[in-house]
């Protein structure tokens, strides 16, 4: 495949020396953003009053990191590159705020931080500074689709990048402590799903510094045989950088570029040309080079350049000690900032201009602020999907799959800006319609068998790995850079992407503040196999505890919806997709469930968010004696059941049944903006009748977000409480009480009067309980009368 | 390395067919119990009432795991292995309990499942069924350490049984499908963590069945080529098995892991011999075959065996199809049980004779039942470790620091069963006393300026990598094979692993009800570097969540605490090491904290878990005003600093403090073997008095575990409310108003007849909240006086 022929000192002497100025400038800024609050450019004397009282940042990963952006910069000129540059080395943002900064998009996005002295100052100032920026590429960071805060998702969020831009290239330089992490480690395998045709390039640069904070890293300590072989059976072609002499490394540097970036053309030429989307050997960078590399070699007595000591502030007390003062003077004036900088503090013009221009700085290319390209999603009528309700509670359909109906024809009018993503569980989530539209994306081999159901096409869009940190990962750097997608995954096992939800939506909070950041697509989650169908994967498989995460995240980019059944799933979805900004968690079973709401009921419920289902209620006009509600699709059927049992028993108790499916409705709007007025909310709940609460997860959650609500101390909730084992559907319900017979004898205990009147009706109750346990003990399946339930027409 | 000349047909013919004879034993019994509920032996024809009515469990992957555990049966008898079995891949039980139930184990410990029809029926019968087990490798199973409900963490489990048992061999089954997973990509390195002299080996045998639920496996679709160099790239020797022909397969498996085992015994013999600990290559075996292995070859046209329709029920309509019903027929039929099983229904004697004996059976070695070998911590008295504290509030001590000395001592004592574990952050977290004992596990290279602070050494015990997955599932398995640990994390890091929280608290609420589990040690986790001390990392680095997690499982394993000083940490820490069967969440912050109690006072409060600080209360013998109340170390330090600025300008107003070390403390007696009973909760924070009450976390737990309680309505919660940037510790505190001022202010808001007081003792306030930010945003530090705040002595 790579057949270009390499010249290994490509770079003319004028050339090195400019090259090597623009980095020397680069190193200089990461280094006086660590330390300087005045006198930037060391036009006199460093004196103590010139240094922050508190040295904050990380000198390490920088020098490595600004390399890399300068050569990368010069290939985007050279070749015209459209490119972007991901940061995985963490704490990495001044190797990457230093060029940024000299190719002038910060000033034009900051423009108190101009190009003159005063700019630089307050741009050192700011860096890890109180009311300034982070030590990561925050969402401030022009160019940034990458945090880096919490390690482990640089290569996923590139891939996401590159996915349908053909003639973008992705650089993402990884740091060798992140590659230690598992999401990392499984990420590299991304290349069995990017296709050389449709998609871009993604180039990644391993940065072996050799050092973590205090520890070496396990890919500087192999071989460098072994080191290859990983690569190599990662499916890459690994290119080995290698040394800590600029000048040769520059050369080197240069060389290796080229010869990549000469590889990924011929690649994609290949492909473009034959149609033919064979799985390359992508190219990848080894750049193994000193940690805190042309920083102090040596302090106090320690190595410092090239071992863990460079990882943080290598000279920590130079306020305090004259010596660690000058050491630091010596070491910033290594990098002669007087040749760099011009009278007004403005980086001179021969080295200004070997960074691109416009658009094509990777500070500023669209694609890293990818709101400003996201085309509006094209959405059929999400009404065409309705399943046919002729009355409410009287037949099944299993939720998701006219979901999947839908996905399918987003899929087919948004050919290049849409994927659907899931672990190995599309098909088993009841969205398989998809594959009608589009395949799932494989670009590893192919068998004759896969002919029958196997769904694999290099130009699919449905996107299936078994590892849900990766599809994360790529559905984030899908979203950063303006497209749309729909991620489905297990409800038990989405909090192995828990801390990643955590990190995207604090991503989204802030970038939502800063006003040259244009909204992207929301991330879209639907959880399904939920906790009340796990009944027989068992217990390892039931937890419904992700709501209780996703509620301690910012309101403001925070949504949770639990459509009770198909109608009103596929409305909460057409919102969804069109929303913004966002994470929308959407909770739904993919097993055959009651339907309850035809679609325009649906309509008018999910707009709402939360409503009295009057067809079920028998309060009409009066203030109810009770109020049942229920939010989750099994739990909403067992309430509804349990209202039959109780007008049965007791035919003059006033029920009113609410259902929820917008779940920040029970907070108040104080707290949420889908928050319910108080008012609005005492009109539902009243002010001192019983609430008998049926939840999908948690308990506690419905107490939380009604916490501040009148009537609360009336609110008594069921959920899961972590009682499960192998278990039929209705007994999983009975152990953790969120069945019908449970509900009853609560609305019993709680409705004044009702005790003692009800006391054989519990009794009965009771044994309805035992009898359904029993008989599933013995059949291995529930009662079919009780498993069969429907609502009772003839009742109301 | 491998110099063992290798057999390639080590079985004699009649061996062979007595191994073959077993596995089809083996297949047999998976297969019944995914179908059978009567008529086990298939004495009669198959009849659709012996069929389960609720078909469940996974078929795909129980041959091969049969197939392995029954190769490994025979190298246990044939070399006296000390052998452990982990199976990875997901619903591999049936092909686990198979071979435990034909070695005799099963109905040694369920004698009602006992080796004969009868026994049989109900083995087959129960699993997969309600009030049965499950088709993972639950706890319920013998000699299981692994339930692989959630697919990740089989290496690493592995790995944590292996450390410190040089005799021990663990072989573990890895699936293609778990092998996409990151934890699992990355565990891969554990290899540079084994010490051949000290730790015992871990055989990985990675079954390529080449499909996940509905999709190929990355693994299985890349060149035999890639496949080879990228575990040559891990480091390890992979041995490749391949094809599907059971006899030919049996010879190679035989010949391949006799080869194994013997180049495993030949490393470590070299290592033991020599005492040099280098690094080897350990070999693994690649193991190729068929999903549904001897299952259905095609049903309905489609081609099931070798795809991933053998997923799990390869025929699914056997009760209402005749024809499926026949097939299945003539499935079982085809592994001859009529030859296998004696009149009584007992596996005839030449097969059982080739299981191994007694504690060598994999599924009755001691070590997978580890609290069995678990002997108890030996612990140096940790008040040894104290720092003196001669008044309340009045010195600094990094809190963790005097813990690292304690932990070093431990190490010292137990030289073979204590390990400590960190990703990368030991030093960073105060802890690095441990490395006068013990250095960092580290097998890989090393380096001559490891000299100077490096801290590595083969035979270390403190293990750090960068991946917390890796690490927890060390741990867990290190814990599980009955030895002890302490795992210390970066709070905000710690949802990385929420997930294996979630399935360890999971394992351990049931193991602790199964009879024949001894408890093992409990999982002892340092939440350190919080929130509030990552003021200078920023927002990505502020996530106390945590335990919001851990409140959703089961109270009976789940255990909280948050002392708020060095002497605290100590006393808590020695509680938790003693303890078994728990999760023990311990936050503390490393960094340079207030000090309040002596030893001998931290002992008492920390005893009790919640108490009032007398010395900071000042309504000594009456109801107070107010209660104050703090949970976790900078809360408490506002909290204190509030009541100062309090007394200063409302002498006369009654404050009582209280503070929380034992979270739990909070909850009712009824729902937490900790809470408090409610008199004894009212007692100390009144019936009706203004409760403000400053916490660690997000405030709403506190609501969630005092939510029953009397006083509940004047409970008012500050906490961590999602603000954060670059702040300096104080302005961190002032922007989520758990800072002094805004306590204060609160006080001033709740109590009876202050609010027209103390308007303008509320208006300074504000002022000097400004005055705080204000000098931050100008010196980067917190102001001198607020930040060297200290409980004046004076005062009181």
């Amino acid at each position: 495949m790579n057949q270009i022929s390499r010249n290994p000192t490509p770079l003319p002497a004028e050339e090195l020396n400019r090259l090597h100025a623009f980095w020397r400038a680069c190193n200089y800024l990461a280094a006086g953003m660590i330390y300087l609050q005045d006198n930037p450019l060391l036009r006199e004397s460093l004196k103590p009053e010139h240094i922050k009282r508190r040295l904050l940042g990380h000198w390490g990963a920088s020098p490595a990191l600004a390399f890399a952006y300068t050569h990368l910069n010069r290939l985007i000129v050279q070749d015209d590159l459209n490119a972007i540059f991901l940061a995985g080395p963490g704490h990495g943002a001044p190797g990457v705020l230093a060029p940024v900064y000299l190719e002038g998009t910060y000033a034009e996005i900051y423009p108190n931080k101009g190009e003159d002295v005063e700019g630089l100052r307050l741009f050192f100032k700011e860096f890890s500074f109180p009311g300034g920026i982070g030590s990561h590429c925050t969402p401030e960071t022009p160019g940034s689709i990458h945090e880096g805060g919490e390690l482990g998702y640089s290569i996923a969020h590139a891939f996401g990048a590159a996915f349908d831009n053909p003639d973008l290239l992705v650089a993402v330089m990884v740091g060798d402590g992140e590659a230690e992490t598992g999401p990392l480690a499984t990420a590299w395998h991304s290349n069995k799903f990017l296709n050389p045709i449709r998609d871009g390039a993604v180039l990644p640069i391993l940065n072996l510094n050799g050092y973590k904070i205090n520890n070496p890293t396990l890919l500087a300590r192999i071989s460098h045989e072994e080191l290859q072989q990983l690569f190599q059976g990662y499916g890459w072609t690994p290119h080995f950088v290698e040394g800590d002499d600029p000048m040769t490394l520059h050369q080197t540097m240069a060389a290796t570029l080229e010869a990549c970036v000469a590889e990924i053309r011929s690649i994609q030429r290949l492909a473009r040309a034959s149609g033919i989307p064979e799985r390359p050997r992508w190219p990848m960078i080894v750049l193994r080079t000193p940690k805190g590399w042309t920083g102090p070699k040596q302090v106090d007595g320690h190595k410092v350049e090239g071992y863990w000591r460079a990882h943080q502030v290598p000279l920590a007390r130079v306020r305090e000690d004259p010596a660690h003062l000058q050491l630091l003077e010596d070491w910033l004036r290594s990098y002669r900032p007087e040749e760099l900088f011009d009278a007004n503090g403005r980086l001179v013009p021969e080295l200004r201009a070997l960074a691109p221009r416009g658009k094509r700085r990777m500070s500023a290319n669209p694609h890293a602020n990818g709101g400003l390209l996201r085309r509006a999603l094209r959405l059929p009528d999400f009404r065409a999907y309705r399943v046919e309700v002729a009355a409410p509670g009287a037949s099944e359909v299993e939720n998701t799959q006219p979901l999947g109906e839908f996905l399918r024809d987003i899929l087919r009018q948004n050919p290049d800006n849409f994927r659907v993503f899931g672990p190995d569980e599309t098909t088993s989530n009841r969205l398989s319609a998809v594959y009608q539209a589009s395949k799932k994306t494989w670009l590893a081999d192919q068998l004759p068998e896969d002919a029958d159901g196997g769904e694999l096409a290099a130009d699919g869009r449905v996107m299936e790995m078994l590892s849900e940190h990766t599809l994360e990962g790529w559905l984030e750097g899908y979203l950063l850079t303006g497209r749309h997608g729909f991620f489905s995954t297990y409800e038990a096992f989405v909090h192995v992407i828990d801390s990643m939800f955590n990190q995207h939506a604090k991503w989204l909070s802030i970038a939502e503040q800063i006003p040259w950041r244009a909204p992207v697509s929301s991330l879209n989650l639907l959880i399904t196999s939920t906790v009340w169908r796990q009944d027989h994967n068992g217990f390892t498989h039931q937890d419904p505890g992700f709501l209780d995460l996703v509620v301690n995240k910012s309101p403001s980019v925070t949504r949770i919806y639990l459509p009770p059944d198909a109608n009103c799933l596929l409305s909460v979805a057409d919102h969804c997709l069109r929303s913004s900004n966002d994470v929308n968690v959407i909770v739904c079973d993919k097993q055959s469930h009651l339907q309850y709401l035809d679609m325009d009921a649906a309509i008018r419920h999910c707009t709402k968010g939360i409503g009295i289902w009057d067809w079920a209620s028998n309060d009409q006009g009066s203030e109810p004696d009770v109020v049942l509600a229920s939010c989750g699709d099994v739990p909403t059927q067992e309430a509804l059941a349990a209202v039959c049992l109780l007008r049965e028993h007791f035919p003059a108790l006033k029920i009113r049944f609410v259902n929820v499916v917008d779940l920040y409705r029970l907070t108040p709007a104080s707290e949420h903006p889908h928050g319910l007025s108080d008012r609005d909310f005492d009109s539902l709940f009243t002010l001192d009748k019983p609430i008998i609460f049926n939840f999908h997860g948690y308990p506690w959650l419905i107490h939380r977000l009604a916490y501040r609500r009148s009537n609360h101390r009336n609110l008594h909730v069921r959920g899961y409480k972590e009682k499960g084992n192998i278990n039929t559907p209705l007994e999983l319900a009975i152990r953790n009480e969120i069945d019908r017979f449970s509900l009853a004898i609560d609305v019993i205990n709680r409705v004044p009067g009702l005790l003692v009147a009800g006391a054989h009706v519990k009794e009965k109750l009771r044994e309805l309980q035992i009898e359904c346990r029993n008989y599933a003990y013995a059949h291995g399946v529930d009662q079919p009368e009780q498993a069969g339930w429907t609502w009772p027409q003839a009742k109301h």
